[in-house]
């Protein structure tokens, strides 16, 4: 019965943000915790914070062979090849799970040349900020945020509950379940779509005044239009199909909008402007009081 | 000289949000505020609360006759037709001003059928909150917000002076100074295509259950979400021509990088990914740290 305790091992391949953070709220935790980096400079930075107890930029079988528990935190692509080149060296009988953003593109390939006695739990932690490295890692980025398991016909209960359970000593707010599929739809819409939003306002104008006139609404906005370029592309290209269709939703919604407007359609655009604040109220009543929620 | 100083009486005509606001920061700085408003219970609130010295909920030309100041917070329809009933009440060399939030429509048409002895100089306070009513104001909302002057060809050197000198007196962070024609396209682009877009979006799904993993990228985008349909959808019938070519520029931003992902064209995803971090990291360099800033 593989349980989630102190006992097993832990180990972070790709020291990262996500990475780096983590292995903080795990060593608090009492676990043993070790990486697996390209990045030296990053294991000193760990190690020198007490953030993991061990670490490597080297495939190292007997070191990796320790590990009872194996988070991935790489680009979708480099996961699947690391799987690919040095499963071999994974305890039998391991647990690994991961934090990659889309789900069906890396969560069956990896199962189906997985070997048959380690199990791939594939989760989604929506934690992060606009910074990026092990220098920036901080457990406090879970408090507020959301963990998803996404579970196939491949995974055991057991393993579920292990990748659950990790969630909820975390520190997420909630711990939720869907399928790949669910997941790149939701994900594809709430993140991937919203992202594309907020590019394509930033770079609407090249008058670097309109700083000097900016109020709210903009600000709000483009937030999230500081972006990871090479992350985000291969992310939108491993969602590709879904993220197409959520732009063209919103695109469709908002040329509805549009025409209303062009014609004069007052009913309809006060259809449409009653429903949104309906639909958004539903939010104030569900998060709690965020005194940064003007 | 037409100087704003104590001795000038204020008369706030729509009793509302901003004229609410506009009132609590004449009156504590000592001016004598009176107020013109439909609502009775406005009336009794403000004078209870001590935003106002006295108020009427009826057009009687010897209270009208007594202000110097005649601040305007009515619809821009609204507006129009007092003036065009009223006009013969107001003081002669008295200035007037107004808090709409769009200005050729308002300021061209209004000019062209005042007296020759009283003097229009319109105003935006890029201020407000999601909330309406007078219960709701507060000489707070000025604080971090930016005040725009749009004089005209009409408007003299001592007016637009005065109007500045109103716009410092209640707090703006900043005062500038735009023609009616820049300050319709900023705000058609800033604030009006940005309601747009989060509207759009808030009524894309069905489905309450996001509401379960939203993060902050979709209520970031969606803050501005809860929209006054009346007020909104007037506003964007008088500046539709703005608006209109806004959502325009936008749509074929948002075209570009939606292409782009469809045929992977990945220089170009990251060029526009990349001009859009550029032009975010401005915002953050000109603002004062907001504690909220996440």
């Amino acid at each position: 019965m593989w349980k989630l305790d102190k006992n097993k091992k832990v180990l972070i391949i790709g020291l990262g943000l996500l990475g780096g953070s983590y292995a903080e709220a795990l060593t608090d935790l009492g676990y043993h915790v070790g990486a697996l980096t390209r990045s030296q400079s990053s294991i000193d930075y760990a190690l020198e914070k007490g953030l993991i107890a061990e670490g490597t930029t080297k495939v190292d079988p007997e070191f990796i062979g320790k590990y009872d528990l194996l988070v991935f935190c790489l680009y979708p692509k480099v996961f699947l090849e690391w799987i690919r080149e040095n499963q071999q060296y994974i305890k039998s009988g391991a647990l690994i799970t991961d934090v990659t953003g889309v789900k069906r593109s890396v969560v069956y390939p990896i199962q189906s040349i997985l070997r048959e006695d380690v199990e791939f739990i594939a989760a989604h932690p929506m934690a992060g900020r606009e910074v990026y490295g092990v220098q920036n890692a901080t457990k406090t980025i879970f408090k507020n945020a959301n963990y998803i398991v996404t579970p196939t016909l491949k995974n055991t209960q057991e393993g579920i509950e292990a990748c659950e359970e990790l969630g909820r000593i975390l520190g997420f707010r909630s711990v939720k379940t869907l399928s790949p599929e669910q997941h790149d739809e939701m994900i594809g819409f709430l993140s991937q779509l919203t992202h594309c939003i907020a590019v394509s306002l930033m770079v609407c104008k090249e008058s670097e005044s309109l700083v000097d006139y900016t109020g709210d609404s903009f600000r709000d906005l483009t937030r999230i239009a500081k972006i990871n370029e090479s992350m985000w592309t291969e992310l939108f290209y491993m969602n590709k199909d879904e993220l197409l269709l959520q732009m063209e939703l919103f695109e469709e919604k908002f040329n509805i909008l549009k025409e209303a407007i062009r014609r004069e359609d007052t009913p309809l655009i006060h259809e449409i402007m009653k429903l949104s604040t309906e639909k958004r109220k539903l939010f104030d009543r569900e998060k709690p009081k965020d005194p940064c929620d003007k």
